[in-house]
């Protein structure tokens, strides 16, 4: 999907919603563990219930993996039920030397179909680029995160700036607003506009929405740009916002609700564009 | 393992080797590719042919995950069929908020049963801790590591220091010597003196050697303590020394070679320590 093609997605649904699919197995509502798949089946009827009110979806590889094979079977099966339509995310957070980044592109861009996939920063360019190599694909780089541990090292001085700083611009020689977004977390709202200033012309993740506290409101009016430029994720906010049996029903409110807060902000970004 | 058995038992081998499983399906000799599963067939004979030369072995995970699901049967079989007596490392360079990395965790340690995980620090000590509270597992975290791109952030200033030397102080406040290791790249040998300086007592996993050039003379004068303190990886120069029907022989072989010469420095520590 190309940054155009996104932007007019985002205009069309009047959402820029990721719903994340952090599907814990121990938080699948109880009538749905004598299924033969717990997991895919509450992933199946979240993304048929979400799917009109989002534009995203994010699989958190760790909740996969968590269950060995059979998880990362369920993975598979997931992001192949994802409609054709909507934007595809691993987050994977990977990230090491160049051969070996290049087995994670092949695994979630050629062996999964996954439009895009979350990379951490640590090792520098040589660790990016083999994601950034791929046609028609997104590399969505960690920058300032949402968690407490961003003060440890993101938040530290790093040089004439930050080193959360020095990530989003030294990245931004590395690839293109075309092939390239940062992770941005929601939590972080009094950062957004020196963010935007690093970086006018990109995409962002921002998830933090919802669980962990970050105001959508805040993130929307200082970090659009013409395109939009935001991807807002909520992963337990809109997934287990009911654990009973109307947990599907009370997923689509959730998301729709979103979607609804959502379309006044790109409303308001496209009179003023 | 506690630090004290991976000590002995280097001491008993007179090896710290590392045998680096980056067993790249393209790469897998010929006359295996009629086997069920050629991964797994070549990785039982080159475990079979080195045990007797290292005590470790390393499953760099991207290598699994580029087949997919079927990649990660391989890796499970893979890790099972390592001795008891081993110490197995899942070179997963994983890290994510705390609720993300648990299930991390949970995956390499409980589901599978690696002794330890690699994990970035970009994001902090929330990040790393999940992984840390495992009992007696390891967590080996990204110091200063080996590709030219540990110039671009690694090696900046951060602070009163460089960031790599920021990462490995602030998380010997989080871990011990019991549960912490860190990632030290072999072509980094100039920067060892300092590093050792800065955490005396850690275990270091050292990859690049070989076939990314870096000394094992070198690293070892300058690294080892009193419990030895290093675990040196070697993947392609020992698995893909041939790429022929002999290449369990000469895996065997290049496996017995850096034993040879690390009996040698084990010698010169015990007999000054």
């Amino acid at each position: 999907m190309t940054r155009q093609q996104l932007s007019s997605f985002i205009r069309s649904t009047g959402s820029y919603l990721c719903v994340g699919l952090d599907s814990d197995p121990a938080k699948i509502p109880p009538h749905l563990r004598s299924s033969k798949n717990p997991v895919f089946e509450f992933n199946r009827q979240i993304i048929d219930a979400t799917k009109d009110h989002c534009v995203a979806y994010k699989i958190n590889t760790a909740f996969y993996e968590a269950d060995g094979v059979k998880g990362w079977e369920t993975m598979e099966r997931t992001v192949n039920y994802i409609p054709k339509s909507h934007f595809t995310i691993a987050d994977a957070k990977r990230g090491d030397i160049g051969n070996t980044s290049a087995q994670y592109a092949r695994a979630f861009f050629e062996t999964l179909p996954f439009d895009a996939v979350t990379v951490a920063p640590y090792m520098g360019e040589d660790s990016v680029r083999p994601f950034l190599e791929h046609k028609d694909k997104w590399t969505i780089l960690l920058g300032l995160t949402s968690n407490a541990g961003a003060r440890d090292f993101e938040l530290q001085p790093a040089g004439d700036g930050l080193l959360y700083e020095k990530v989003l611009t030294s990245a931004a020689r590395w690839g293109t607003p075309d092939n390239l977004m940062y992770v941005v977390g929601a939590t972080q709202a009094e950062a957004f506009t020196r963010i935007r200033s690093l970086t006018p012309d990109h995409f962002y993740l921002v998830p933090g929405v919802g669980a962990q506290g970050g105001s959508l409101e805040a993130i929307s009016k200082k970090a659009m740009n013409k395109d939009i430029g935001l991807l807002v994720n909520a992963s337990r906010a809109v997934i287990f916002a009911s654990t009973g049996e109307d947990f599907a029903a009370a997923a689509k409110k959730a998301a729709a609700d979103y979607q609804e807060e959502m379309r006044r902000y790109v409303s308001t970004a496209a009179a003023a564009g």
